[in-house]
């Protein structure tokens, strides 16, 4: 966790003519940002600060110069500084930033709903609000901590940013030039627009995606189901091997939004149920044909 | 449709020394049973039976011989029927089979249910009951028909076989060897132990993946959903891009199963909307642990 370096990171100081860059964080979203960096920008200092373990790995593979011994000490030398915390550490992390940034420093986030960490950010960085950029890259995996990171991460994926009234023009300019040169397209959007759109299309998903496995887990023949599961059903659940902590936290932050999705998908499964129990063919095909259709309807992966 | 050969279908005669394998249905399934016979099993004869449009697409890539005018008339030609076609449709096939089905004949299906085939084969084909095998190769995709079809389909794929009392060894074993030689393994089963298995981990969660996906294109942004839907929602909800007429005639043929299914999901979908109302950051967690362990157990694709 970006609050507890390990006792054996190491700060390499000096090389100050190089761009600085601090990446707080260094599970999946943190190390790749790290490793496309790496590979996009071979000038840049890059300094990471996160658990030991996975300081160490990204130390290893060569996608950080040096493991920060504290927040304050990576910011404190950084004009960039990128937060891959999760949501619920956010507002410690900012508060820990705020005093050390410089004048002159942009910083942005990662995590998966943007009103509570630009509400977190107003509060710890105060007049430095001008310099935080709300961000949020639509990639990831299943998989967490720097083992599943990848350079190639953010490749053809979308960053959104929910740039603020106060949000000072060049920072926002410099995120989105940054983002562009890992692979990804930047798009603007309103925090509460970004808020209901991810509840539909990201958090209330996963949400169905656990509860669909736990179902299945409370069954009598829960382990011929993961003998016989087909690719129909990986597919469906994949996301339920997600991090049941970093989902429990984003369900929670984004809790309107979700329960919103979460009553209109209740009543289109109650009327799935209806349809069932009345041998009702019509109605069963006449939902599955709109859900059919909205399916054929979404963007390519990359496209 | 298996019932409606395409006025141009032409019919092969003679060349009655080679093996004739009778595939009835030419869609995804049948087609790629087809390719996979002709990739493994270059001498067998294979008559394929189908939408002119279909048989038309399997005969341009060589994996059927010809294309049966009637079902009647390509199953009293072959030793080998493999009925391909959709659960709706199989009362009516196996009623015209019957009265042309040769003594020594093996015949099978590839239904995603089994007590309704079972049942309906019973009563179609009287006392030569014992030579049909009934069976679900655990193979798909949500494409259909024969431009998706796919050689490969079956290795490394599960077929499940539900033979009954009545079932003729020989007959059985031809048909478990037969799918082997396409490089799937088999199994056998009860054929309610395989219909209660089967809502549980292919016919609910294709309810629930078209509900889902529904409830989505009923949402204001739902246009905006479809271009920023990530790679985990594009997979759990892939599958509600299958054909809808045909998941509507699975669900209803079992329906039973799937209801049980369907109280459990919506009870644990109730438990987490309730646990995010609560602000129960335990309770959801707890919730999710349970999906996500029962996800990590899921055997791997050919695993």
């Amino acid at each position: 966790m970006a609050d507890a370096p390990g006792a054996d990171a190491a700060t390499a100081r000096g090389d100050a003519a190089r761009p600085t860059v601090a990446v707080i964080g260094t599970g999946l979203i943190g190390a790749s940002i790290a490793a496309a960096m790496r590979a996009h920008d071979p000038a840049a200092r890059i300094i990471g600060v996160g658990a030991a373990e996975h300081t160490r790995i990204a130390l290893e593979r060569g996608w950080i110069d040096a493991a920060g011994a504290t927040i304050a000490d990576a910011v404190c030398q950084a004009r960039h500084v990128v937060l891959a915390v999760p949501g619920r550490a956010l507002a410690s992390v900012l508060g820990e930033c705020a005093p050390v940034l410089a004048a002159d420093a942009v910083i942005t986030d990662c995590t998966s709903t943007k009103r509570a960490p630009i509400d977190a950010a107003r509060l710890a960085l105060g007049p430095r609000f001008d310099r935080f950029v709300p961000g949020h890259p639509i990639a990831g995996s299943e998989h967490s901590g720097p083992q599943a990171a990848r350079a190639d991460l953010f490749e053809g994926a979308i960053t959104i940013l929910c740039p603020q009234p106060q949000t000072a023009d060049d920072a926002l300019a410099a995120i989105e030039a940054w983002w562009r040169s890992l692979g990804a397209r930047t798009t603007r959007m309103d925090a509460d627009d970004h808020d209901r759109l991810f509840a539909e299309v990201s958090h209330w998903p996963h949400a169905v995606a656990f509860a669909l496995a736990a179902a299945i887990a409370e069954a009598p023949w829960a382990r011929d189901a993961a003998h016989y599961a087909g690719a129909g059903l990986r597919d469906t659940t994949r996301i339920a091997a997600s991090s049941p902590d970093m989902w429990a936290d984003i369900l929670l932050e984004n809790r309107d939004a979700v329960l919103a999705c979460a009553a209109r998908t209740q009543a289109g499964i109650e009327r799935l149920v209806q349809a069932i129990r009345d041998g009702d063919r019509d109605a069963l095909r006449e939902r599955f044909e709109a859900g059919s259709r909205w399916r054929r309807s979404v963007r390519p992966p990359g496209g």
